[in-house]
């Protein structure tokens, strides 16, 4: 039962996790505050970046600019982004008179009626819905001008096989992370990550002008931490013991929890910036970690649960117990020193933006 | 209350009548086989228009070709029809490697989760839904090759205010169309649906690429008929006489049944032709109109139903209501000789093909 499930989790693959559908009290719409203050750290490094890196050249003829933000969700703060980077390029290119295309991106089970009826009636952009899977092609060829991704690409498409196969040695036993896992389980998650990042870049390669912008926003790692030592990877391990706990209440068997694992991973800068070296097509404008507050354990529980974890967790463990899951985590989290210890240093968000090569080798 | 609803009713403008949402028994998804019928009788005229009128030279050098489906509903027809233009133009163009991007337009309100849950997986092109009204500007300048939509523009934006207004020779008394209705309801509905079609007109001239081929179905009347003798707009009457019965059972009131207009209105050729002609931006290539089986009672309320008309009824009359008006107006329509009563000549869908001139005047 629990390998079938682990089965169609990994065929449905990147289609599955969506953030929190309509507007709801437990809806992205209505708890993405978190993530709107990530985004106002970087809005003025993407106006830097449109302002000082951003050629008139990249317009055809028809003086259009498209932009694509990838892993939108159901709003609101997709709408603040894009309108962000219309306001730089508007200000950038101020003698022409340039049209805006948006194309809000996310899996086909993204609540995307909810998006549409969010979408500002007084935008100045055309504005369309394009569902699927950001690690495959999406656009025509040459058809963007901007790609704007946050706190989307360390969604992996599909949990590495090797953690869920109890003959390997990376099989993951009694945990739903990495965090204090055995090397191996850690390698395959990385490995997992570098083949979607991978897939990501070849597709954006195709769909951006040469000229063309990308701006991401990941929740990372600093440079050789060992990931028992994030943060955010050790939020993840008190989901596992939020868990581990219900299995002695017998509200989740063991065999359940072993199969399931969090298909999440935190990249470093150094292991971006060798992916992106080794596609060849992007070059590196930007780089960096973006401090972030410490929210409290309550805050960063409705986020997490809004933002995605939700419905992963209740796809395989039911929807019935999530109350309970969520609650033993918050208690957790307060319980703990994670919260406490986030500094500048190891709280790394990763800001990341490239620039689409003019060759096309 | 009842002017505050047609108020409403007003301001919503042309959001509001999308097709039966979802995939259940009274859904659009399920119960569009009279329209998809409709579709494979113009497959042929569509087929011809592309391999005779479609020039090479509509492509830019990029070889991307954008295909619009306006009022697209929920599918699955809109996935026929978009497929039938790419396998003609394929074979049209054969020696040239295009990509096709699809845009799936209909209402905000039309359920556009279902729609993308049902795209093929199997498909070609690049597929995004774009919402809104398509009595505005819906894409950039000069960005579709070709667009397509059945069974959607006789579907007005609103219902026109004198027919509403008790103090306007126009006011529509007891009635919800115009069918027996005085010259004055008849002639407010028809300026209304040259405003619409007009403004469809316009914004489509400007989103075509000159060359551009645009294909038309709508349920219209022949040339010189009154409404009364029309088929379809005797089915729209016989939905008021149901109404009406439905007053005496106290379960609608008069003042609803009142203020109460149905905002659809079937054109003539002559009326297309004169519009299309006054707009001046496109060459009539094809127009005629297209006969049809003539379903069952049953059929017939089905169809009606799921396409449009259960949402308009249900928010202005009430949810609760519905089965039994419609169960009302499939006896009424068994007892009548409408269908019995098609003909060739009488039961007239409009097919109009269309080219985006070359010159911009």
């Amino acid at each position: 039962m629990e390998s079938e499930k682990q089965r169609e989790m990994s065929n449905k693959a990147s289609e599955s996790f969506p953030m929190n559908a309509g507007d709801g009290p437990n809806s992205y719409t209505l708890n993405s505050s978190y993530q709107r203050g990530g985004l106002n750290i970087v809005k003025e490094m993407i106006d830097e970046a449109i302002s000082e890196k951003l050629d008139i050249h990249v317009l055809s003829t028809s003086e259009l600019f498209s932009i694509a933000d990838l892993g939108c969700s159901t709003g609101p703060n997709t709408f603040t982004v894009v309108q962000n980077i219309i306001d730089a390029v508007k200000l950038k290119f101020q003698s022409h008179c340039i049209e805006f295309q948006v194309f809000f991106n996310d899996h086909v089970s993204n609540d995307f009626n909810t998006l549409f009826k969010l979408l500002p009636s007084s935008r100045t952009y055309f504005a369309g819905g394009q569902p699927g899977s950001f690690h495959g092609r999406l656009f025509p060829k040459a058809s963007l001008h901007f790609v704007h991704s946050s706190y989307a690409l360390h969604w992996l498409s599909v949990v590495p096989n090797e953690v869920v196969n109890e003959s390997s040695p990376a099989y993951n036993k009694g945990r739903i992370h990495y965090g204090n896992a055995a090397k191996e389980v850690i390698d395959a998650y990385s490995a997992q990550f570098a083949k979607d990042f991978e897939a990501f870049l070849q597709a954006r390669a195709q769909e951006l002008v040469p000229g063309g912008l990308m701006a991401l926003l990941l929740p990372g790692i600093p440079d050789d931490t060992p990931p028992s030592q994030s943060p955010f990877v050790r939020l993840f391990e008190l989901m596992g013991l939020s868990l581990a706990d219900m299995t002695r209440m017998r509200l989740v068997s063991e065999a359940q929890l072993d199969s399931f694992n969090l298909p999440v991973y935190n990249a470093s800068l150094e292991e971006l910036k060798a992916l992106i070296g080794k596609n060849g097509r992007f070059s590196i404008e930007r780089m960096e970690p973006v401090f972030r507050y410490a929210p409290t354990a309550e805050t960063c529980t409705i986020h997490l649960r809004a933002g995605g974890m939700e419905r992963v967790f209740s796809e395989y463990f039911g929807s019935e117990i999530m109350d309970e899951f969520f609650d033993r985590f918050a208690k957790k989290v307060a319980e703990s020193s994670i919260l406490a210890d986030l500094t500048e240093q190891n709280s790394a968000e990763l800001f990341v933006l490239l620039q689409r090569k003019s060759s096309t080798s």
